[in-house]
């Protein structure tokens, strides 16, 4: 039997360019479903339309989000843009049916493609991983009261243990910190692969809840660059803010593999938080 | 009299959507155009193509970049995907004709326009500018020895003051670090406008060569978030790497006002370093 998560972003051709997805309710969040969700979904069609010419894995991959996608059918088109020796630039685009049966666009995306086995092995990372304790010593978001995952099901989807300073979600009481970590894996098990990695940087619980303000932040743009195939095991993955201004917020994501190599660093930059509907009652 | 910088980023209206642009041989660096020039030649033409609609202001812009630009004539095409009353989404591209009259795509682009004047004033920057001495205790990056200015001839456009720890470029000794800081100004003394900026962030010396590794670095794929409008005066701009890994490495910019504001933040992945031809020569 297969992974539920590839089940969620399998697709299907329907002709040269354009694939077909059933979009899974499991990944709802607020009013729409998880970008990061969604971003492996489109990434997950253009390496099937690659694999023929061997650039299966992302090396970076940018989405716009233009509207909230809803569950149910999609279709994801990609059209190359220059395909050269080593890497491969296209163009992607997933788009929904309205009520009306017209064709409204989710997101635009554009993203290189390679073989990560293909490059070179030189490492220089400066960056270090998270400074999170041991899982054990971390809190699972699954377990966050019903009020909560009422507006986040997809918290379901993964085992995310976040650090004992970044429970503000599960609580309700913010930390202060302008950061969120925690250890990751896939509910169902699922190896972590470079698709999977444009979902993980969208799963962390917007720091803007950490800093006191309460709700979802919707995503206008996320691009992640995919540096190495993870090694087998649970991730430790980190995003952090630094420019809370004007409306808008920058995340910036670190994901790290159980070898200890930064495989992944993702930006966003997303619409300040609105608040939950329905708001969850916290006791203070 | 105009400033150079707006001949060299003017656009002409060709028809709905395209438009005409004529690249300045001043910008060039080793085998092309510098990313950040070209980025806002592409985003003057987003920024024209959505005046009408008062969308003047880039919030995110985002470059693949798919073969280097060459002086001269080029053509910007500019479709927009979704107009919202706060906020209109385009694609672009950057195209020029080859000898053979064959149309090829330089850079291929997705940008999100609004007006930065509407957005709130809510500032919870974290993030603190770079600590630079004055300008006068930093050193000129137009004043590097001929070789140098030979490959990178744009190092006449703008007033770039490099930190006494940044002159990696100049003196051919890399410091070990892996970032670089310097006070901006464009040399003919126009103004930093949302546009500009786009050209600023991708105008600091790689940090690779502070990491001893010389050349330039081509630009995969460039994604700047214009936070607001600078402030008249001179800009502190600041990037680094914490990931050289696997033949790629991304940077980091910060651009931070004479107010003290952090106006914009860019990521690039770029390539690790061709050698510079001719190489320096550099006494060590």
């Amino acid at each position: 039997m297969g992974y539920e998560y590839d089940e969620a972003i399998a697709v299907e051709r329907i002709s040269a360019g354009r694939y077909a997805a059933d979009l899974e309710a499991g990944w709802k969040v607020g009013g729409g479903l998880n970008g990061g969700y969604l971003l492996a979904v489109i990434g997950n069609a253009i390496k099937f339309d690659l694999a023929e010419i061997g650039h299966h894995d992302p090396y970076t991959v940018t989405g716009y989000y233009l509207s909230p996608s809803v569950a149910g059918p999609a279709t994801v088109s990609v059209r190359r843009i220059r395909q050269g020796r080593g890497t491969t630039t296209v163009a992607a685009t997933l788009s929904q049916k309205a009520e009306d049966g017209t064709e409204v666009e989710r997101i635009t995306a554009l993203a290189t493609y390679g073989d990560l086995d293909r490059i070179s092995g030189d490492i220089r990372t400066t960056a270090t991983p998270p400074p999170l304790p041991p899982i054990d010593q971390c809190v699972l978001t699954s377990l966050a009261p019903p009020e909560i995952k009422a507006f986040v099901p997809m918290l379901d989807r993964f085992d995310m243990h976040v650090g004992p300073e970044s429970t503000g979600l599960l609580t309700g009481k913010p930390s202060g910190n302008t950061y969120v970590q925690a250890w990751f894996e896939l509910a169902d098990g699922r190896p972590i692969d470079p698709i999977a990695l444009l979902t993980v940087v969208d799963t962390l619980p917007p720091v803007t809840i950490e800093m006191g303000l309460p709700g979802w932040a919707p995503t206008l743009e996320l691009t992640a660059h995919i540096r190495a195939t993870p090694a087998p095991g649970p991730l430790r993955i980190r995003h952090e803010s630094r420019n809370y201004a004007g409306g808008f917020f920058e995340e910036d994501c670190e994901v790290w593999d159980s070898a200890g190599r930064l495989v992944t660093q993702s930006r966003q930059l997303a619409l300040a938080p609105l608040p939950p509907k329905p708001k969850p009652e916290v006791e203070e």
